[in-house]
């Protein structure tokens, strides 16, 4: 009998073992080095530490020790950046990971003196949130709890590396803050300064948003995509197709804003809406008032 | 004062040693060991490294070392779900883990028998997202970065088990994808090839669902039970309950579907619709136009 | 070449070095230390426990040997959070953390004397779980894997330690739920006994929320605030501005109730709906009906 | 040239695949798990906590506390040790770990049972060694840092198993004091009350040996056999063949005692001294003078 | 039965639970943390990184990084340190790890401006054994391979704290290169530049040992005490009792050197040597020569 | 007050941080990466696990399974080992490490070829020892416990890397044995089949040695060099300097044998012995009987 079970094993062994036609297809470059996830979510915990010394790795940071401190975190960020860097290139173009070396010592060094940059971004949410929530008692306090800072370190590091060119790394850090925050933001989405997110779960922003400066979005908004072009041959064509949000716009919980459409500046768009066309400035969008029954069994709805 | 402290100490420490009545009922058999959880991640881990070599464990997989590979990919998995399901068995029964050994290497002998078919929808699955999202690079980023793909590896595994009547365990493998992706599908529901569901945080299918092929769900959407069954003595019937979904239905985001009824094939469903009644094939449903009144003060909505 | 290199490495990590006026405001003490989010986890955890022994620790817990398992873990329990009560209150008043000690010591006693409450009301809301789903095969099912239990294992805590004074650490204690769940229940939300969270993801209850018993929630309803009120200062006040549920209501999925409004006891709400006024005791709220319009063209929607 | 490369490859794979005639008579019951060493390196960690409350396991340990510290080490010690013993007996005699398992349980009781006797004897050694060396500063600096206090804490553990009949664990155990401490002790040697070892380094303490009381070995010390008896079929025999040493004995540094010998109480054996005859009590033995001849050229000795 | 078992364990628990007299003796102060052991190792390790940067941490250390790189590990080191030696000072004096604070701040910086000194001295070890051992291919082996050279780490940063009259740890720091090299070096001793040891397994150099210049040791060499002094009250006393090794001395393997005597300079002493008395400069000391009789049977010696 | 501190440790590091005269001779080259320990850790895991199926990895390895088992394991090695090797190359060389690629390639098939050879010899190794020691139970039990095995596969290894010029490597290897297990031996000495040390710490065997069949050593053996000649520029010279032993050598406890001398086959030698001569086949060799004087007063030796 312990036959038969081996038969049927090894049968199912080299069944799989086969090369399916479906997994040809999308089979990777068996010589590459895929990115390293974990390489990845060290990067990112590096730029939260240089942003905000002192909050999540609890070392004294100040006077010379400071710019030490900040001095090794991004040689060590570099260092780390330059590698996964060449493997992503290498993940695009099937080529040897070494040989993107000098491509990625470029790009690593572009994205450190873009740095100040994000810096200045994240601080200017983080004041945003501090000015929207009366339950806040204190800024570190929306540092160090708020997963909206998380959300955004992800994006603004992501968008760069994007922006930059670099393949696939965007996608799985904003994957990495999805995963933890139910916050899912296309690394292709461009985002403006005082950017605000409460609660966040299931916030989904299309890669080719422009949302303004002073935008506030509560939990399960999403601003998508209403419907797709294809091209001549029948492939989906990447093109704009995600909500442009002017500034000063506020949308509540889990309402769609969907397509290539303009949300005029200082905006407010209640919760729940199903939204697929553009508004003017100055608009306040409800859904329509529901219906109110008696209720008489226990059967409910 | 340190004698009030301990006496005060100690009174907890009694009130809360004792077994309450309500903790009587919910007690686990404490001789049998409840499934790992840690155990069980495992288990999910070696299909994904199966089904997808190369991907998530980075090593070289071709030619005869990739049947190596699978093969002992296999015997691990083998080893370690043959003791999960016979805790599982026990957690079920209260009988010892020992004694349920044969009936455990039999459902583990066929579940890896199904992983061939397993692989065939996960590939239909990576397929219909890369044919519906102009995002998409290649088709590798969807299997690595996808939480999709995550998602739907936990529920076909799950379901599997479920369908050759393992306990507990289908349930923990369905949440362990639903923590790490907010996409909540019990292992009961029933799901067709070229499955697609993009960002995902939110979904939630029930556990009598039915779905068939080239569905597209976006977050946010519920296939949920609308209203329960009680049998003669009050208590709640596990009947059919929750959706039928035909083929090539599109489903926007934040769209509750209560109850058992009937999508009918070819249909699309905005978002944020509250729907619970059956609807016939080629059917558009949307939600009714919102309505947009001029912004007057800062008191917002 | 590598000079240029290094010069503008220089250059970037002296602008970082460098307080910026945005960061000054936010900049933590020093001196103090932070809360650990590890130690918290472990709290938590050891609450876990204590609540249901056997569950997720998996030993003994039968006879006298119970009574040393609760004993330890309690004595376990205090230490830790005794320490990080201290980090908490340096945190909130920048003085340092040994000055706090006593303070930390008494509120960690008074904190595990309410140990007994929260085992009450865990329990009560399990057995409410165990009554309103069908899926439910056993109570033991519901302990070990329903993300409800998480939630709310951490929100009886964190609301008690809030209660109480302890600042900072039950926010980190609810937002390591929110991560884990998707589920983001404020500290501060006063909730009744038998409360019941089905799947769960997406849900938000503000701070000023008061929910009666037997309150029943879906996946992605929000108890939020409608608009926030203004101090002569200009600053935001904290003052009550979430809904009020009464005892025996229900509310779908992804419904929206906002504001300092009351929802009758007795009362079922669809899904969907977006709901910023009191409602009366029996009522059924419904969304307006969707709109069904044939299907003409693959531009959908 | 890759096949060729892999051709060699799967050469070598297919040699080592064979099972070599050596190696058939090695190998292990197949179906029997080994004894886990990082399970017995805790199950010996346990016993110091037992032993030595508050000095390795950080907790607090008065009053009440004690007690119930004491009883959840015991209970964990009772649990490893039981399903480890069950495997030493199933590999032994290459029967299942599960027919073993009412025998665990007695010896797993009946050890426990001598702790007593093995803490009594712990605690003498570390009062003979604060007498015995003038560098001590206190107590608690022997208990926490001297590798004596390691190797007879596993060697007091290993004999009492051995004694019992436990086969394969006991050795297990004293490899892990001689790795850690260069002391290798056979769990078969009987050692008596206030046994002193400083440095000990290359310390090795035979099978069959009796050691008195109030015995101290310096590092290096070898209490070994000389020759061994072969039986009718050439097969060594295991008769006794190591030294018996009586109480109030101290053998300085190297010196190497061999064969069934007895070296009688009160007597001090010098250091580097080479011994294979009895000695009478109240000896002193001394290596020969060494030689001293004045220093000629750099060829040194 | 089970009752009779649990009876026993019971009993053994409450005889285990009682303070036995032997204990109340050696009990610590129970409201003092004791140093971690584990915090220790990494303050080694931080002195490793110092003194050899970008061997043992594979980090970039050139240019103004290198500066960053140290300023880093210093901070941390000092971090570390303070938090050590006040647990320390607390061990010994049975008061409050807090009110030690001020004294560790001052120990800590003290130790901090010798570690240039203790660099210096770890350069000429190293230099001496590169000039001593023919099997030495490149100075970068004898750091990263020898080790000596951990030896040598340990004790010169444990004699350095022990000068201070840091308690405790000075033992801890040479026990954990003890039970990694094998080597014994009681922080006490004093060591001179350009000290060598090859292999090094065994050997012991005691509390009062002054050793010179250019002196070389082989495994299993001890340098200790022959006999001890007592005072009036019995108790030994803590008084000059290892040998003093003058300069350009070498010691082969295993010989031991006993009591306050003093070993001229240029000495040559061969293995297997026991040595308790003075000898003069330019020395060679050799075991008398051993015997050689013709091999008669299967017997051996 | 502080500023004084942070002067005095500005100093410190500003002192550090410049780079020595010492330092400079022994610096790495700055950008190639030192062989990773943890790697080679693993590499001689592998290797355990491919010559000792079953042991250490505790999974099934029977019938077509052991095949994949050994497969898998052999492609780890061989990907982990050729990395290290290419680091090691460029240890030495000072060239990068991808230079050293193909190079790398071919020692590490050369390598993997060799590992019938191993462990056919290991085999031996162990079938000497359970003809040895009668204290021995089983083979499982001197393969699962005996330092020996341990210290026999790192030679063995480390042996046929240096044999194929493989730099560093080899030493780091012997290092790990040395330290875990008190054996030292140098990766060049070269040793025949059935070699046997029992207990073996102390041991230590240099880099010319020659040893032939059926040699057994006991715990503390120094195999060493005597003295060591320099060339013409005064450096040491690498020649031969330590001992042939032939066949069938009993070497006891804590004897050193020193020089290029020949030690006949057949020959035992006793413990504590200083042999710096050649000494003919089937010789004896004992150190001189030691004194016994009567004791006379409590002062000892």
């Amino acid at each position: 009998m312990q036959n038969a079970v081996n038969e049927r094993l090894k049968a199912t062994i080299m069944r799989l073992a086969q090369v399916s036609e479906a997994e040809e297809s999308v089979s990777v470059n068996s010589t590459a080095a895929l990115p390293s996830v974990e390489a990845i979510r060290h990067i990112v915990s590096l730029v939260k530490d240089i942003v905000f010394p002192g909050f999540f790795d609890k070392r004294q940071t100040v006077g010379d020790i400071r710019t030490c401190y900040i001095g090794m975190n991004i040689e060590k960020l570099g260092s780390l950046l330059q590698a996964q860097i060449a493997r992503g290139l290498a993940f695009d173009t099937q080529v040897g990971e070494e040989t993107m070396t000098a491509r990625a010592a470029e790009l690593t060094l572009a994205f450190i003196e873009r740095l100040t940059y994000i810096k200045e971004m994240l601080y200017s949410d983080v004041d945003a949130m501090v000015h929207n929530d009366p339950a806040v008692k204190s800024c570190g306090e929306v540092i160090f709890c708020y997963p909206m800072v998380q959300a955004m370190i992800h994006h603004r590091v992501a968008h760069e590396l994007l922006t930059m060119g670099v393949p696939i790394i965007p996608r799985i850090i904003s994957e990495q803050a999805h995963s933890q925050t139910g916050i899912d933001i296309h690394p292709g989405a461009r985002i403006g300064d005082h950017f605000c997110i409460d609660h966040g779960t299931g916030i989904v922003i299309g890669e080719t948003c422009i949302i303004g400066s002073h935008v506030m979005l509560y939990q399960g908004v999403t601003l998508g995509a209403k419907s797709f072009t294809r091209g001549d041959d029948g492939m989906l064509l990447n093109v704009p197709r995600h909500p442009i949000i002017e500034d000063n716009v506020t949308i509540y919980s889990n309402t769609s804003v969907l397509g290539r459409i303009t949300i005029g500046h200082d905006t407010v768009i209640g919760g729940n809406v199903w939204l697929t066309h553009s508004v003017p400035p100055h608009s306040v969008i409800l859904q329509q008032k529901a219906v109110n029954s008696s209720f008489t069994d226990g059967a409910g709805i």
